[in-house]
């Protein structure tokens, strides 16, 4: 079968294209590995998303969630591996080697975390090293561990590392911390935190699981040996476009450039939304808007191109 | 004093402006007259609103306020009748002659319901002509209405109107209505409902109140008279923006022509958000984050250019 339209990815865009897509009558196939996309991944409480004055990633999750699948629509628990343009429309491949077509696509498979790109990294993934403190903080319970990154994610990431860990460090690359005043002024209250600066990481070590990183100080020029049973990785994310390079047009950052009043990107039915795109804001709110628009182009799209 | 930020309009647009403005911490004045912009008018439940499957409008708004009250904002209950560009930025006025000012400004005054311009309009308004069902519906128990306008407001509206009035006509100036399939199999189920189409609306009539309508039945060129009450107006909007015509340019629709990356007007420190805008899909999730976006947008501008 062909459906009127796929939507790739779980995040706060893609849902909301879901729901907007289905209540348009469109036949639709959402596929995504899990919902919620970087809202997974928040440690801190939501207090932005209007209509909800304080509420957990997790709990908006399922509320959209919830939302969705109220609507008919059908979902595919997998990742897209491949889009390609066909006669009829798209093809779309996924990881677990399943095609599926349709007319018209929404990409709204958003970013994920940048790597460190130093050796130790790959090998200790899910032995260590991880990019989501929500998921695998609790792992770590009584351990000493690096966040590495100080911005606003990696101070937040740290503040919720002190609920279970006895020690974490944050290692930050330059000679200043990038995270609010307000980010900053808590981790100060808390013994538990130790910020590096200057810190350039060079490898993660250890044998079956994590026992340190070493780190050059950019000062002195000397490495520096740091015993942690942990490192989470928190230096910004990429956007997700692997799937879909020979389709679309990417601005500097690799983000998917947009016409920011339809959400269509340079293939006509090749629709993105959210985080993968160039939009200048990166909010829960504002993904969520481009979601509805998309969906809303797509429909026009189906309707008037006569596909 | 000088407001960072003056934002005009409490529709969903002005009220995520508002959150996110005092998340940033700018000092921030919000006028509007009341709270919920269109929602306020919907007659029918949102179930569009990604993380609520089904709300009143009226629910909606209340979280929407309650979620903006909870942050530090100034809240001023006027209409503003004229905006002006000054030296320091702009001097907003009020319809109670006051004056504010403020270094960047925010438009989210949405859209009003388009009138008539039929002679009677004007007279009776309040004394039978509403262009609110949810608002002056239930003053019309056992009366009969007209409403006029055959779109999806319109069916909306009449179907809202059957659980008071005793009988609903439907003038439609086209010779079809507009409104979906579903609107239309729901208004045939009712008795109450009667569509009258090809109708140009001539005249409203009455003494103190409505007691008639005069309408030009376009086929026949027949003048005919319908005995009704009431009379709702359910053609569409215009955008509210009569207080800002020389600082913004407009499309054919009159609404304001904005940078849909940063929600900026022609004027540097302007921005407008929301169904004022010429954004092309007008819904409640779209037009919060385009208050997102104007908000971020106006806390970059303030940042940079040293106002």
């Amino acid at each position: 079968m062909t459906y009127d339209l796929i939507i790739v990815g779980g995040g706060p865009a893609g849902m909301t294209a879901g729901i907007y897509a289905a209540r348009q009558k469109l036949i639709t196939l959402l596929i995504a590995n899990d919902f919620g996309g970087q809202m997974a991944r928040k440690t801190v409480d939501i207090e932005n998303y209007p209509g909800f004055e304080k509420i957990s990633g997790w709990e908006l999750i399922q509320k959209f969630e919830k939302h969705l699948r109220k609507n008919k629509i059908d979902i595919e628990k997998d990742t897209v591996g491949k889009i390609k343009k066909i006669s009829s429309g798209f093809a779309v491949f996924t990881s677990s080697r399943k095609r599926f077509q349709a007319k018209a696509v929404i990409i709204t498979s958003g970013a994920d975390p940048r790597p460190l790109e130093v050796p130790g990294e790959k090998k200790f993934i899910g032995k260590g090293v991880s990019y989501c403190t929500s998921c695998d903080g609790p792992l770590f319970s009584d351990k000493e561990v690096a966040v590495i990154g100080g911005g606003n994610s990696g101070f937040e990431a740290a503040a919720f590392m002190t609920k279970y860990a006895k020690k974490v460090y944050i290692l930050e690359f330059a000679s200043k911390v990038k995270a609010s005043e307000e980010n900053q002024q808590r981790a100060e209250k808390t013994k538990k935190i130790e910020v590096i600066t200057s810190a350039a990481l060079k490898k993660i070590q250890g044998k079956d699981f994590v026992d340190s990183v070493v780190y050059q100080d950019r000062k002195s020029k000397k490495l520096q040996t740091l015993r942690v049973q942990g490192v989470f990785v928190e230096i910004g994310n990429q956007p997700a476009t692997s799937f879909v390079k020979d389709l679309v047009d990417f601005n500097k950052k690799d983000e998917i450039k947009i016409n920011p009043k339809t959400c269509q990107t340079r293939t006509p039915g090749l629709f993105a939304a959210g985080d993968v795109t160039d939009v200048k804001w990166k909010q829960i709110v504002v993904a969520a808007g481009q979601g509805c628009q998309a969906a809303l182009s797509a429909y026009e799209y189906l309707k008037t191109s006569g596909t």
